[in-house]
């Protein structure tokens, strides 16, 4: 029998590892929840065709198809008895799809306007939702990149006003607070990227410009000339965009010069206005909380899927030193999402956190709470016969009192007991011997002093629950 | 565009039904962690080689396979275009399956067994892990039976202790007590079982025995004396039967005459000890808590999947008589799980929470508790400008505290927002008018009783917390 294992670009999530994900996401669910945020689930099959056509021609090709009933294929190819099925199948009439009528998610962004679309008639508008869950793609998986992987997303649909935006901001500068990573917040807007296309005198080269400024962290200003040279920007238009790149300062120093330089700019100015005001509704309803290395900053740079928002857009990048690693996060406004589902007019704006990435970044920084590497504070030994009738009433107790114990289920050897406890890593172990039983006290072995010490088991749970 | 759906025997979960859900979780979550369970998550997605051939061949059936990538079918089936892609599949030289190697998770026994052989080297054995997830299964879908549904499961491997038992029992009691649903927990064991096959004299027809015993409830004696018949049972055996079945009182009487009535058999005497050693254990950890209407009942017609269970099983059941509803649990002990995957000798015994059927009864029985039913504890109105300004102090001043609290994005007219809060179910609603605004107070309107008064925030504060 050959050793089993799992498909590429899949992940088994050991206990440690289960308990600091679930950390993450019980810190972000709380925030959610704090900010009227609700819960949504949905299924991991979704019909086909509500994902074909949705993520683009490379999407359609990385969605995983779920085989219909028809087609069994044994470990060992039979072919003749596949090909004798698969002219079966092809030759009934055909109503549905004959091999794959069901895929799995593949973003949690399309099922949501899915559901929103659904469920449009029993929906209070403006609904805001959040959702953590894994999305499968059958990209070649590489170190950070998986097949199965999680999302988490938090939007509101059904308002304009750029109190959203702001509530957003301040949800994510909460939660990477409470996570202890340093954020950068950058903020943009595709109607400010209109504007500066405009005001360089190519409005049709957005699209260009956009892409070329993008890379400005990567290969910085030199780079960005020459592409904007290799795609027919022109001269005066590149020292145009020089300029406004120079443009330093706070948020507000930036947004001032902004507003002069997009006199001339309907949608510029609209765009800096749009920041502006959603800056202060932020700055109104910041929590006092926020960490102090933590900023926003207005990046113009900043590009971001555009041909799928339309407004405010934003991205985060931690900002300690010691991490490299490229977006953690990223969201911004929408105009018209359940437009792909029949339904008009709808206006969006949504967040994502990228769990796994996140996830690395708090380990980096080693800030993950200690307490989530194991689980039981204590483990029991088995001394077997009438202690172990003793150490029982202990277990019981410990946990009545909410403290996670365990006990070794077998009188085994001593030294096979305490191989097992220092394996699971716990603070303490309890030995319940005869003296301890005779006296009605518990011995406690501190794991990591090596110091070991009789005591009462009132003072056993002071001890342990003070730790 | 035809409205969007999902597919059969899927389901999309609203907020209210993920925040009930998601109780359920926490509560088995938080028990499983006190009594020193480890939680472990596998991809949804295992090899096919791992999954079949394990759950017998109606199981393989049901195994819901992903199309490897080759096969492109659009909306029309193009059939030419098919053929051709189907044809060059099968033309390539064999070497792994050409139309499905990967398939979805269809419980989490097999991905469990499979990960403790994968980790044999470096797992602390004994090994105790919970594992809640969603598996999938192609059935027909009808009432109550989903084609993605929720499995919870715990086990220990590596200990052939009864102390395993014991735990797993004080687990399911706990669990139910918390969660307000009254069980009575039966117990069996498959040595029992034996046991009594041998002494009816027919100990080659245990199987046929136990499947007839098993129908107890539903059929009646008389029902399953008569399927006894038609099984080839004799006379002798089926009166043997009788007075077995017949035995009644608390579960230490019926051990005691069960173990006169078993004394020629080797199996049956085991069987009985085991069960007796299980409870003795119990009740020695038995927590004071545990709900007075639960009970523990020795039950020799509980049979289970046979095939699997070595020794111990159990099967819950809601014993309120308002609930007509199957076992929403149950377990057991298994000698060579990962046997399957060439780890000979590991015992192992673990139990499995029906999520779903447990939602149902605590949602029959009323007993959520009641804040679950909304996020929002209060929703701002927003009267827009000045007062606008004032009510986002507010907002940062309850979310301070830890008030989940939401403020309605738009300067909409008054009963649009006033709408919006009755459809989200919030308590209350906080209006923050020229007046309050000027007073530096606000106005909280309970939603229930209409009743409305000015307040400072502070009583507002403690008003909301106290609710």
């Amino acid at each position: 029998m050959s050793k089993p294992s799992i498909p590429q670009g899949t992940r088994d999530f050991s206990p440690e590892v289960v308990r600091k994900r679930q950390y993450v996401f019980d810190t972000l669910r709380a925030i959610f929840e704090l900010y009227g945020f609700q819960p949504l689930e949905t299924p991991a099959m979704e019909n086909l065709t509500t994902l074909t056509g949705k993520y683009g021609e490379e999407g359609d090709r990385l969605i995983f198809k779920i085989l219909n009933n028809g087609l069994h294929e044994k470990n060992e190819a039979d072919k003749t008895q596949l090909n004798t099925e698969w002219e079966k199948l092809l030759s009934k009439p055909y109503t549905t799809p004959v091999v794959t009528e069901r895929a799995l998610r593949y973003d949690l962004t399309i099922p949501f306007a899915r559901y929103v679309v659904m469920h449009q008639n029993d929906l209070a508008l403006p609904f805001r939702r959040y959702q953590m869950q894994p999305v499968w793609r059958a990209d070649r998986p590489q170190k950070g990149r998986y097949r199965e992987f999680w999302q988490c997303d938090a939007d509101v649909v059904g308002s304009k006003s750029l109190i959203n935006e702001a509530e957003l901001l301040s949800i994510y500068l909460s939660a990477f607070t409470q996570l202890k990573v340093p954020v950068t917040v950058k903020i943009n807007s595709r109607k400010l990227l209109q504007g500066i296309a405009e005001v360089c005198g190519q409005p049709e080269k957005m699209t260009d410009i956009t892409i070329a400024l993008d890379k400005l962290d990567k290969i910085g200003w030199t780079g960005v000339a020459s592409e904007l040279l290799e795609r027919g920007i022109d001269d005066n238009a590149i020292n145009i965009l020089k300029e406004i790149i120079s443009i330093e300062g706070t948020n507000h120093a930036k947004l001032e010069v902004l507003t002069t330089v997009m006199q001339n700019s309907i949608a510029g100015i609209e765009g800096v206005k749009e920041i502006e005001q959603a800056l202060s509704y932020y700055e109104a309803m910041k929590s006092e909380t926020i960490d102090d290395n933590s900023y926003i900053d207005v990046d113009i740079s900043l590009a971001r899927g555009l041909n799928y928002y339309t407004g405010v857009i934003v991205e985060v990048v931690c900002n300690d030193p010691k991490i490299k690693m490229g977006s953690i996060g990223g969201g911004g406004r929408y105009d018209d999402l359940t437009g792909l589902f029949g339904l008009k007019g709808l206006s969006g704006v949504g967040v994502s956190f990228g769990i796994d990435r996140i996830y690395d970044v708090i380990e980096e920084l080693g800030a993950f709470p200690k307490q989530l590497a194991t689980g039981s504070k204590a483990i029991i030994v088995n001394f077997g016969g009438e202690n172990e009738a003793y150490a029982l009433t202990i277990l019981r107790q410990l946990r009545e009192v909410g403290i996670a114990t365990e006990m070794y289920p077998d009188a085994a050897k001593f030294d096979k007991q305490m191989k097992y406890a220092n394996k699971r890593n716990v603070a303490y172990v309890l030995l319940p011997g005869d003296e301890e039983r005779q006296k009605g006290m518990i011995s406690v072995k501190n794991f990591e002093t090596g110091e070991q010490k009789m005591m009462t088991l009132t003072d056993a749970v002071y001890l342990l629950n003070n730790r």
